[in-house]
């Protein structure tokens, strides 16, 4: 890796920042963190305590002080924001991207928000203001102002001079967009095909018409997936009258794409994002505790269930036994099942074209792993209990069991996702606290019918 | 969206491709295809059956079929390619880019790459050779041959003259880079800095030394890790001399980051990558299985310390009643801190310096979590069953199991990433059943315990 590769930000690091932050040494700290990249900053600053992050954070001017404020996770920022003074605020506003600057003043209460909107230059507050009604997980939402545009009647010539105009303000520019004299888009060019052609050389000649947009109004999914299919850096973003109106960055992409997994994996496990900047345990909590509570009344219905049974249990107390294994199974195979939907969905692999296609498969596979696993447990209930009518009776319910689990588990996220609701959700403890129900039905009801014709 | 935008793969469409196959009518399904991008080709051939898709496959010429062919998942990439011959493998293997065709000619059986080896242009040839010893998840595996270099001693003049002749061979190309005349990688220059300097301007005064590089053989991670922080659209790959060897674009990056959630989810749930599009349900099962056998042999294991307990359960058969909800506390648990950790893990969240804080956190919320649960299951105990002494016993326990499944599922990732293996795993069905049986040997010994103090 190269020498001027990242400070990784390790134990030495964090002992040494301490001791200069103790010795209220900035100097020394400034000559640490300047050629540090915003990046590494953040990270720093994420890892040290409030005060002593503030401290840092104070040591930076405003142009860099925003790049690691836009870098910081959101909990973090958010302490930093609170502690900052307005004008402060605004100083960094104003030399932040129209993306990131709408961001971090959408973040902010409603009075400080109208304070650094009336504090910056003109210009920023009427592109604050163009983007601020967007919906955060929108295109709008996540687009910036700063992009570069030719009539498609220029000339190579004119495009270059607009890329000086703009060379500050875009970075990361690597195509610019054709538009017409109604200031629709109707073409793009890279940057490589600008430097190999001829000043004079007219624009529409050279630009390629094909180029993929999305509506302003859009979905960030729909970005997303956009991106993802066509391997696109940059996706201009135009309003309905197909007018060009913002640019999103490869940036802004990742970490769109990187919130959408989070946002699954959150809702599957019942976290919040960015937990793990989080610093209050009962911030924390709350948010876990819906999905505990679910699984604990959940676990009282089971209870009550068992409950009707419990003149099968008194019979044969063994039968208490298999409750785990029986729930484990249905559990795990819901999960399996519901996973490899949800994904295939976020994915875009899984389409609601397809829907019975993937039902079918996953019964089958249910039927394999069904037909596997009950084969064994129906062995050991026989060895262990020598009594090969349970057995089969305990093996049966398993089967069932399996194959209901991958019913459900498939069935569900593709009806979630047919009713708008996020899939995700299926993976969440108020199906895996159905199927642990639903399971123990199956198990005691099976049961309590062969012990009751048994006995006559 | 735009006109040109995709075309989504429905029913409609389905149903006309469908029909004009039966048809024979290769012509109207050319005409069909040809505007459209090879990822919805691709998505097409995937909604298709084997026999239509390889239809579908072969109206694509040699170009179009690489493209097509690199956008297809993979299982359904492999039916195609046993398919083919391999002098087509050939003729697709020479127009793709050097990374694809690695990656495409790699996947192939030993023989059959060999004799595609050998088919190629010695060109060709030569940068298979060098690709592919790379393992697949290296910088070196992901890494393509095809960049822009020039000298810091040349010329703005020079460098473009390099793009020219590299016009057609080198795609997105928004950087170029610099080396000394060492091969070194010293710096790098954005295309529009390129664009915009006199052509006699000398390229060490215009470009950026700070350039971030990874290493040839690298974990995929690193490049993962290096892209997500410094936000980078390339990452220049070089050998232990610092010598530039290659290239890896935004589209793999994007790639590795899916395949990287993928690999987690997969993890976690015991399923395979991409079995979204694999036909044979003997494979899927093949891949679940030994999660499901795990979590079968894990319930066994539960049912034999019930077992255990059984004098405890003939003397209070209600005592099995609570078996679900004190599993689903501590399994729900034990998943909502693995997830974080392990996500957090993942995205370089958490880092082996802040461990300590990190478990403290978590004990912290399972301790307000734990209490407020254990409080309203002793309640529902005390008032069901009418016996304050039992309830507070359930209570204390499911206190218990909450406090440790959270610092389980803690510390296991953790621990399992200081050991280098894939703390994904730690959300698996193993800590899932491992926490199981915990949970019930607590609270069955605590209940015991309970029981035979009161009796006696």
């Amino acid at each position: 890796m190269s020498a001027f590769e990242s400070r990784t930000v390790d134990g030495k690091l964090l002992d040494e920042v301490r001791f200069l932050i103790h010795r209220q040494d900035s100097v020394s700290l400034k000559k640490l963190i300047d050629p540090m990249k915003p990046a590494d900053v953040a990270d720093l600053i994420e890892h040290l305590g409030r005060d002593e992050g503030f401290f840092i954070f104070g040591l930076l001017e405003a142009e860099g002080a925003g790049d690691v404020l836009m870098e910081i996770e959101a909990p973090v920022r958010k302490r930093i924001l609170e502690a900052l003074d307005s004008k402060a605020i605004t100083q960094i506003v104003e030399v932040l991207d129209s993306d990131d600057a709408a961001d971090l003043v959408g973040d902010l209460p409603a009075d400080r928000a109208r304070e650094v909107i009336e504090g910056v230059r003109d210009e920023v507050t009427q592109e604050l203001e163009r983007l601020l009604p967007y919906p955060e997980d929108t295109a709008g939402g996540i687009m910036a102002l700063e992009f570069v545009a030719v009539r498609a009647s220029a000339a190579v010539r004119d495009a270059i001079e607009s890329i000086r105009e703009k060379r500050e303000e875009v970075e990361n520019l690597y195509y610019i967009w054709v538009i017409d004299d109604f200031d629709k888009l109707v073409g793009v060019i890279s940057l490589k095909d600008l430097v190999l052609e001829p000043p004079d050389r007219k624009i529409d000649e050279i630009m390629n018409p094909d180029v993929i947009s999305v509506n302003v109004n859009a979905d960030q999914e729909e970005v997303i997936h956009l991106v993802r299919r066509y391997d696109l850096v940059n996706i201009p973003v135009v309003d309905d009258a197909y007018r060009l109106v913002g640019r999103i960055t490869y940036d802004d992409i990742i970490e769109a794409i990187e919130d959408e997994v989070d946002e699954d994996i959150s809702l599957m496990a019942g976290v919040i994002d960015q937990e793990i900047t989080e610093h209050s345990p009962i911030k924390i909590s709350r948010a876990r505790l819906p999905w505990l509570l679910a699984a604990l009344f959940g676990g009282i219905l089971a209870a009550s269930v068992i409950h009707q049974f419990e003149s099968s249990l008194e019979k044969l107390i063994a039968l208490s036994f298999f409750f785990p294994v029986i729930m484990a199974m249905g559990g795990n195979t819901g999960i399996q099942t519901s996973t490899v939907v949800i994904r295939g969905l976020a994915t875009g692999e899984i389409s609601l074209a397809n829907t019975g296609k993937r039902i079918w498969m996953e019964m089958r596979v249910a039927l394999i792993n069904g037909l596997t696993c009950s084969l064994i447990l129906g062995l050991v209930v026989a060895l262990w209990l020598d009594d090969f009518g349970l057995a089969s009776v305990v093996s049966t319910a398993l089967l069932l069991i399996i194959l209901i689990s991958g019913l459900v588990g498939s069935a569900v996220p593709l009806a979630l996702k047919k009713l708008k609701i996020d899939p995700a959700l299926a993976a969440g403890p108020f199906i895996t606290t159905y199927n642990d129900i639903l399971s123990l039905l199956i198990y005691l009801s099976l049961v309590t019918l062969f012990l009751s014709v048994r006995v006559h």
